[in-house]
């Protein structure tokens, strides 16, 4: 029973994904693919017609190693890549998380424009996280980013060259004076500015991913044996298998040319490709803890000074 | 000897552990293995026919090296987020003996009223820790909460959307207030904001492992080679093996399914199948060590006040 | 001459290593070795007597590939514990030098007593490593632990259900009464609560990795793969070198579960094989390394108090 | 639709590459595979010539792993010390920024010239990077560095053997004047003295990859099996290929020599080949960055000092 | 013509590493290799006197992958103890670089003694790394220390177990003193211990890798399988190969044992062959870098006390 169950659910998926097109890689290789098999009938066409072309050649395992290291290399350092740009959201996440506490906890409020400023920069938070999306997708600070800041700011930051860094740079500023003010002790300032830093750090991680591919010599040598690979395919398959020879190239180009594939669509995971990285997702779920936060906050206050015994009262 | 004991009580583990049934990934893969069968079957039965299908298909090395290379990756993959979670977990464990510690030893009591908060706040980190683990399953905030908060806490915590998070915002507002009130100097309370800060990570990393799957293509892409050389195997055995091909394809699926499925199984470790993680049994010894913990403090408290000379006395 | 004495000394090395049999896996796979063997034996003789068992079975590229797959994954996983484990022992010795060193340097000393307060927490340090590998190897609390703590707390230790958190605990409580009684400056105190934060990190890195192994599933899937290659093996040799065949069989059956059976060895490196950490020699370093700082402190002492023109005279 | 558009973009740059010739490693590797290419026009020659020097060895498997595992690791050790040096250049960017952003916002100006010296250290900053820049590539200090500094520094920093460190000690005593003139509190100069001890580090690691090459025992075993791959393969080739082995050891060779060769040109990154990291590019960011910011402060103040009541009235 | 040039300089040094006899493996391996050519000799006799030897045995490919996976697993091993090495030394230069700075800095001088002083403890972050390089190295205190110490602190050294962690102390006493005498602040002495415990963190890691081999039953089974192999080569090639066999052999077995030998090479790389670290002239390094900082101070003093105007007048 357990064994049917199980296996039901899981089943329907598996084959769900086999026949999935959006978020493959089949659109991208299909040309590639349909070239190498026009190749091989133009080779069985020539060796037909008397010209012996083919070339009892077993493929050496040396040359194999060759490519599949290097497909293995491309394949790893791609992933490398979208883990290590996944992580960098995270740690965006924890650290938005945590300096909004933080902000939220001690800072001393003398006055309700305190609080407000307080909600202000929480929410600037949110706003460095989309201006770094927008920055690493090369799009213009646009709109989505208006309720999250004072309108002279979001004018300003249209003409910057790197708006995440002007974004925290307010933040700076804004718990520098608070500590100028008094409201927060020089401690908590260090350490609320290590966090800043953080934020700082995964816009810079991000942009080391984004700007660096993977070395150039690399790519063309994994390319170059690919295509040398495919196209001495036919000659070694033509005599064995004849007319199926089309659909066994067209077979074996797709296993390695989608592996290829894979690697180029993952290795810049910042677009919103269904490959890419859910930002938009990660985006929203800062905003909903952040406005979590701000409504927390009111009850905690109640709990504190109005009831100070409900606390302590329980085990 | 040696050997002979050695051997005994181990050899016998290994056998048990051969024909265990749970936690296997043979519940699973029995469908698609007895798939393969049946279609070689049917392959056999036409082959038999008079339609010759037998195919001198010696599998190409680079074809197998990318499957196998898939495999490799699929696995590694998802092991390390298995063992990622693991070590967040970890983290969560040693974070919270060391903030309890730290809480316990340096906040200082001035009234009876200071020793219970700081005693439900030592509860409040075994809370962190089971709202998260129910955050990560999904489930909503339950009766395994109530011993750990106030109950007035509990109702709260009901209606947020990540009530972990509320949690480590109770114990930083606790700690903030101890420093207001005096029971706590500003380093100090920067040094355990950021071990609040560490229990946060921890929510944040277990998140990124349980939304982030691996790139769908990947996926897709292995799913389609496994079903493309299960298929293609029968073509190759019949003619060799007749009536003993599918036997052979179902051996030959069972390693392929077997491995695939496995990081399936474990890519999320958050569930509470045989193959995730004890988090029960880890959030179990939070507690009894943060049992321990407050049980320990009188003791110490008389061997520090009442027999300062008990100390030094000893080499 | 250089070739000749070089090679010498380690070709002897090299040799001896090849037939050493303690640390070896060959007493624990022996038995499995043998059953293989006595197998392939019943194959041979069923097959002479003329029911033909022989199999022209070429193992396919892709089985092996992942039968060869989970054993590099097992010994990468295996050796990946036992190096962690290595590098927290590491750690642990780092930071108890470390604490040790600030503690005799930074806690100021009014009376004779407090030399004798800090010699003593000084040995509790190394009462934390002692009590962390009895933790880990699951034994109680033994008479190794009398000389570095005083008699009562030696009592107390023996009820707790994780001995290594008490004394973490008294080291904790003895740093925080230095500070309370200003003998310690507040910065301090929390940069060696971070010290301590660090053993206490050690610790839960132990368990973590004593307490989860690698997931059942692996566990079972190679198994069933090793048992399944090795007892097709006998079908493919048989026909080809007859009564040599068992002779075979062993051999490569030797290969397959010696690197199995390292993966089990290994896994685990707390407990006292000669594959394990050697923790007491580790611990016995760490009481060496304490013993001698407590010796050095009169000398600098002296040095620093009335010789004080001693320093700086020299380059 | 869809597939048509994005395919065709990415076609054509995919083809693009493969004949890209700046960045492709056949250059360096082209007379390496003309001399095997000759060698086995030789080969073919003598054994034409009735001596037959056919050779039916099957290159065994375990020699072609050697080989292929050496390769993998060359491959590997190269592109992470690439991948390393960009990792310690992207570090370098974030605290520039970081420790930038903070002096600009922390530290109190009492008269103009406090802001001159404020952006003349923000500027040292830049020439700390570029001085790396030029001390990677054995560069003697030049006129690049001039308008980032004052120009007796300039004159000072020529006869330095190490530029960089000597920049960041003057960044060190412009921050620890600041510190006792009172424009600084202590805890803050501490964290920025953690940013300077940050980019030492930055420095280091890039000596250290710089000056540490993959040991040699590798690199002359990696060549000398190359070697006898590529020489014993005529003699395995001659006799079923004839006139073709040349043409055969050519495009085999040049799939080995390749992938050696990329591992030389990328392990050491900090040249100004186009496989090599950006530098001058990097630079320039934080050239731009800085500039930036220092354009960025006078709006902040006048926000700051003339519209205080700007800020929180947005939500 | 870029080409050429390129190629020529590049060409010429691959030859000449190629042939390069110290560094090489060869002398080690030599004896193995010849012994195996010895084996494989008497086969032959054997063989030709009649009594059939030959074993088609075609290694079977799990027991190739198994030995396969052995060596890299040996050869990754090895270069990450190196490197691992290799990276404390790196960090070990870069903190000696920052707390050497930050004392030059920091540490207020009131009198000319202060200066000496301060220059001694200098020199001693120098000495503390040439006793870890001759700890490591397991040589007694030599007069390499005497120029970097004074003789009565040489002369202690001399007597203990461990002489860094004795440097260690000094230094760590000398900036505790330096704090009780007010001339540095607390949390610039709690950020140096930090730098300290680096240091002797570093000291911890090397002794780490030199203690630690790779687990003892790794390397019997490795050294089982490489000779069970090598010496079952000359059954399987004998038939075929006559006379050539010997050559083949030792061919083969070079591949093997080279790998090998590399691995124990460069396992501990502490030592001073030619593939070790270069200890010697990293603490030459170490040494120009305190001698140059030391020269630099007086500059900075001047440009800071007597032109102050000096500095803001540049852009």
């Amino acid at each position: 029973m357990y064994m049917k169950k199980f296996s039901d659910r899981q089943q329907r998926l598996w084959f769900r994904l086999l026949f999935e097109w959006r978020g493959s890689v089949i659109p991208a290789i299909l040309p590639k693919i349909l070239f190498c098999g026009m190749f091989s009938i133009i080779i069985i066409v020539i060796d037909i017609s008397g010209y012996n072309l083919s070339l009892p050649l077993e493929s050496g395992i040396v040359p194999s190693l060759v490519l599949g290291l290097l497909l293995v290399f491309r394949t790893n350092t791609a992933y490398d890549r979208f883990w290590e740009g996944r992580k960098a959201w995270g740690t965006l996440i924890n650290t938005v998380r945590n300096l909004a506490r933080t902000i939220w906890v001690s800072i001393e409020e003398h006055k309700p424009e305190d609080r407000n400023e307080k909600t202000a920069t929480l929410r600037l938070l949110v706003a460095f996280a989309i201006a770094t999306k927008l920055h690493l997708r090369s799009e213009p600070v646009n709109e989505e980013l208006v309720p999250f800041m004072p309108y002279g700011c979001y004018e300003n930051l249209k003409n910057m060259n790197n708006p995440p860094l002007e974004v925290a740079f307010w933040i700076g500023d804004y718990l520098q004076r608070q500590n100028d003010k008094g409201s927060l002790n020089a401690y908590q300032l260090t350490s609320m500015f290590k966090l800043l830093d953080s934020l700082v750090d995964v816009l810079g991680i991000c942009e080391r991913i984004l700007k660096t591919p993977i070395p150039l010599a690399y790519n063309i040598h994994l390319k170059q044996l690919i295509l040398l690979y495919c196209c001495t395919l036919p000659f070694q398959l033509v005599d064995q298998f004849r007319w199926l020879t089309p659909l066994l190239v067209c077979l074996i180009s797709f296993t390695v040319f989608g592996i290829e594939e894979i690697g180029i669509e993952i290795e810049n995971p910042f677009g919103d490709d269904p490959n890419d990285l859910p930002l938009d997702q990660i985006c929203q779920t800062m905003k909903r803890n952040i406005e979590d936060l701000i409504t927390l906050a009111p009850c905690v206050r109640r709990w504190k000074d109005e009831h100070p015994e409900d606390y302590p009262s329980d085990p």
